[in-house]
């Protein structure tokens, strides 16, 4: 049988290449046989605004549409509409330790920054316990900050099973480290630090604007350029091949060819990338119809498969 | 519109007078437009056991419709056949603070006694909120142990309202505090003490073992017993009128009539209060079907209830 490869993906507003290079491109790339959720239950201990929260979904959704998600390969649904996660987190919950969630980095990072945690916040892992689990899935992609909700889920289906039989499929984690993309400030392209570059910017203009702030030295035109180490040449690689690449930096090395003109190369490249991304994107806002109904079928695929897990666990408990 | 009341009863097996004198008679009393759950997702916490889970549900049951419970007046199901309240409890969570739930006396208590806590534990009230405010309940009948509960749940309730505009009906708790029913030897009858007297018990022989293990002082039979603030003349109240309980008492205080013969008398209250409640108890034993499809026929209702509140919950949250 496929292995069956499941991921979550919040609905977190504004996307940049921070995301796609960091996790939607890879998501597109090991589409086949995978499992893509909307996080919205989720999103909703820090997003509290109806309206936000419908155009987020909304948004993630079109953005995989758009970068080539193929929903005859992948199902992709609003995390919500198979609300038998909720359920199984709370069978989950009945058998998982308080010291366990106590112990999750997340949560006292949360509080040691001064947040006043919602019981939302504390009980997140066990939520996403069950949207893992609820979903037989063999990888969960993570990142490193991810590492310890995947060992956490280990635990609770641990538990579960050793108290009621073997009743859920153990989960493998596959770190997934993609380097850090930088903004264009040098610093984590981060929506919070407002140093990104937008994947789907609301104009060629707007998207020269953020290319063009990328941070670089002072060096003048007529002096060799000396990129290693910057910004610049770290976007740069994501959208060119080694051969681009050299020839990118012996022309900074010479004279007359300055960041400036990088930064217009770096550009061509982006729109290149992205630009049948950008038409499908734009298609798609005018037609919500298509995204909802791929949304509607997503589900329809995924929530037999979360209901006949629950059907076990159930029975498990002498819930039916 | 006319009230609704609510309650939620614990599937914790054996049930004895403790439990019917303490709710289930003024349950059975309060029937019209009542709504009743059998709280099987709640008694996880404690029960892990499949069988003995689904054993307590329908005893339970038949319980409720033994003792007069009518399926055309007030609506009984099982908790776990309305999972919608699970999806509202997350909905609450990530509005409650930390705090509240910190502050439940019940969680600290049972900490504070050396129980290892799990998740569950602690995530209760909030799915006991649910509970209530799935089924816009109006009234909500506790004992003092619970009224903590009901205003955590009117707290959460007006924390999402408060957010989210007016989603939620306000219940009002309404203080039922029956006084405590002694057991056999005299504390309050608890499962945990072994002092019970069962509602249904075995055979009458059984349930003559029982009452005669009353204890009562020893005076020797030739002279007067006072039988008041005994616990036998306690649970004689509950059978008796004024006047029995009168004539009983002048008995005692005569010469010739010992505890004994007022053991007898009392087991023969209760014989006659309970006969034909042991007799339909037996004849859903026999025919399960009967207690099942009411309980489906129960969550046939309940359901659409619940899902009415559930989505306007998730329409304010932009969930839809």
């Amino acid at each position: 049988m496929t292995r069956r490869y499941l991921s979550g993906v919040q609905p977190s507003g504004l996307l940049h290449l921070g995301n796609y290079f960091g996790a939607i491109r890879s998501h597109i790339a090991n589409q086949d046989n995978a499992f893509y959720f909307i996080a919205n239950y989720h999103a909703l201990t820090t997003l509290r605004d109806a309206a936000a929260m419908r155009q987020n979904v909304f948004d993630v959704a079109r953005t995989y549409l758009a970068l080539g998600l193929d929903p005859e390969r992948a199902v992709i649904w609003r995390q919500s509409d198979v609300p038998e996660v909720q359920e199984l987190a709370w069978l989950l919950a009945t058998v998982t330790g308080m010291g366990l969630l106590e112990r999750a980095h997340s949560y006292k990072d949360k509080v040691d920054n001064g947040i006043v945690p919602s019981v939302g916040l504390f009980y997140y892992p066990v939520l996403m316990a069950a949207d893992i689990l609820a979903f037989d899935s063999d990888v969960v992609p993570v990142g490193k900050d991810q590492v310890q909700h995947l060992e956490m889920t280990r635990d609770m289906a641990q538990s579960f099973n050793a108290r009621y039989g073997e009743v859920f499929r153990m989960p493998k984690t596959e770190l997934g480290v993609p380097e850090p993309v930088p903004g264009v400030d040098g610093r984590k392209m981060s929506k919070s630090y407002d140093n990104h570059i937008p994947l789907f910017p609301r104009s060629k203009k707007a998207l020269k604007k953020h290319v063009m702030s990328i941070k670089t030295d002072s060096t003048p035109l007529d002096e060799p350029c000396d990129p290693e180490g910057s910004a610049l040449l770290a976007l740069y690689r994501l959208f060119a091949d080694e051969a681009q690449v050299d020839a990118l930096k012996q022309k900074l090395l010479g004279k007359g060819f300055g960041y400036g003109h990088a930064k217009l190369e770096l550009l061509a490249l982006i729109e290149a990338h992205f630009s049948d991304a950008w038409t499908r994107y734009a298609e798609l806002g005018a037609h919500p119809e298509r995204v909802e109904a791929v949304l509607r079928a997503g589900a329809a695929k995924a929530r037999p498969v979360a209901r006949a897990v629950l059907n076990r666990a159930r029975a498990a408990c002498g819930l039916d």
